[in-house]
């Protein structure tokens, strides 16, 4: 069992070796995990936890879950996923084999029926600010994921 | 004075040398115009009407004057803009010079205050078909536009 | 009577005459306005028109009335507002008798009960990028204002 | 080893030197800590004692993790911190090589999701009363911090 500390928005464990895997970042001497993060070491057994990933998934916010889907589905294929917090959104994305980059898109989980013109603006002049290209990413209620990626069009 | 017919969704008149400019299409003789085409060759004193610009806009739909507004911005800049309702679209737009080509882009108005993932589904839909990419243009009120590149990313 | 169009995102008029006090702006010979300033202007008997104000208030989003408060409010006071959409907010303010320089606010009308912590971070990184600093208008259920500057901090 | 008696939301103890490098206060002959103190002094190795940070941390609330992350960030950079709930907030911040003066900032620590207008208007009345400005302070799950300094305008 990896010793593990389950906060609201965040995981803190001594398995460092996780690390080496692209998963969290090391701070005094732990490794600190996004709740994605540790759902998906969860769901995957590379985690030794005596959380089932349906406890695990209790002790985060309600929006978790889709944004897990989403993590789930892009860290399968090969992306690196980190909080995207900083930049108003929900993940910043690192295109495959290039983590030491800059990341490339900031994605947005987008869960409800609309979105207003004003947070589109928004999004898009805070990439264009930052350099990066915008992802929406929408579910629909079978978890089928549907990708956009969004650039500001001088015309 | 040119012979002009104003209909709700479209213009028809006998002055077939528009057409050279890239204006209308022409069928049976005459030249049909789109709504956008008819106002800004009047705002612009292109054609010769009995109609001002403030009675020409009052025979078309609601939506008419944020159409026109952006028909005009892209008709300045050297885009040539076409119907785009055959494509479940506002516009067909092609590149600058590049008229005889298939067109580039297709252009949706956005002029509720949200977008909805269906209206995302519908677009996606579309570019996918189509093979083209989407562009969604939105005014402020004060007539200020922003166009955004819209294309389906396979992850 | 003005002659006056009223469309749901804007209010065009003949009246060029309001826009040397600072309302609207000219394009193709017309005034356009935007709701906020259409309902200033109509609640305060400084334009001839059919429409009361309550006639007036439905041809606009749900959103206009908490939006018209605001813009009531600080133009009394002697402020300059003017569309936010392109930065992805609610207005720009201008500073008073400093209308000729840039806006110098970007101010947020919030009437939900919570913000997220990825808004508000998207407002403020967008606030820096563009060098202005984020007004919050928080209204109560009194029609209370309470105005907030916000600014990113590095500490 | 100092003597250390370790309590949910404080941690007394005989070693009053530390009181010099402006950590906690004298009270009846001991040196009073803050939960957050204690963990910054035994993250870095400042005091003697048989617990490890991960068994002082599991004392102490389940907000402390990013309550010490903030603090040793400030910390480190040179700013003193102290208790602000008197002030009905988290900390006191001491602009740097001012302690002898009044703190200059009230910090909140946001660790829910969501900012409520409770919230605002707290911390409002909070800045209003005390004259200080009030400081934002969130985490995202990597530990990377934003900071926001509001303040109540009059406009």
């Amino acid at each position: 069992m990896d010793e593990i500390k389950v906060f609201r928005d965040k995981v803190i464990t001594d398995n460092l070796n996780l690390h080496q895997k692209n998963f969290g970042i090391i701070e005094y001497g732990k490794l600190v995990l996004m709740p994605e993060e540790f759902l998906y070491l969860v769901s995957n057994n590379k985690i030794k936890t005596k959380y089932s990933f349906d406890a695990a998934i209790l002790k985060f916010s309600k929006k978790i879950y889709n944004k897990f889907i989403i993590y789930s589905d892009l860290r399968k294929k090969g992306y690196i996923l980190k909080s995207g917090l900083k930049f108003g959104s929900d993940f910043r994305v690192y295109d495959k084999n290039k983590f030491n980059e800059h990341s490339k898109w900031l994605l947005n989980v987008i869960t409800k029926d609309k979105i207003s013109k004003k947070d589109f603006s928004a999004m898009n002049r805070l990439a264009n600010s930052t350099k990066k290209n915008i992802i929406l990413a929408y579910l629909d209620s079978e978890n089928g994921i549907s990708y956009f990626e969004i650039s500001w069009k001088k015309l």
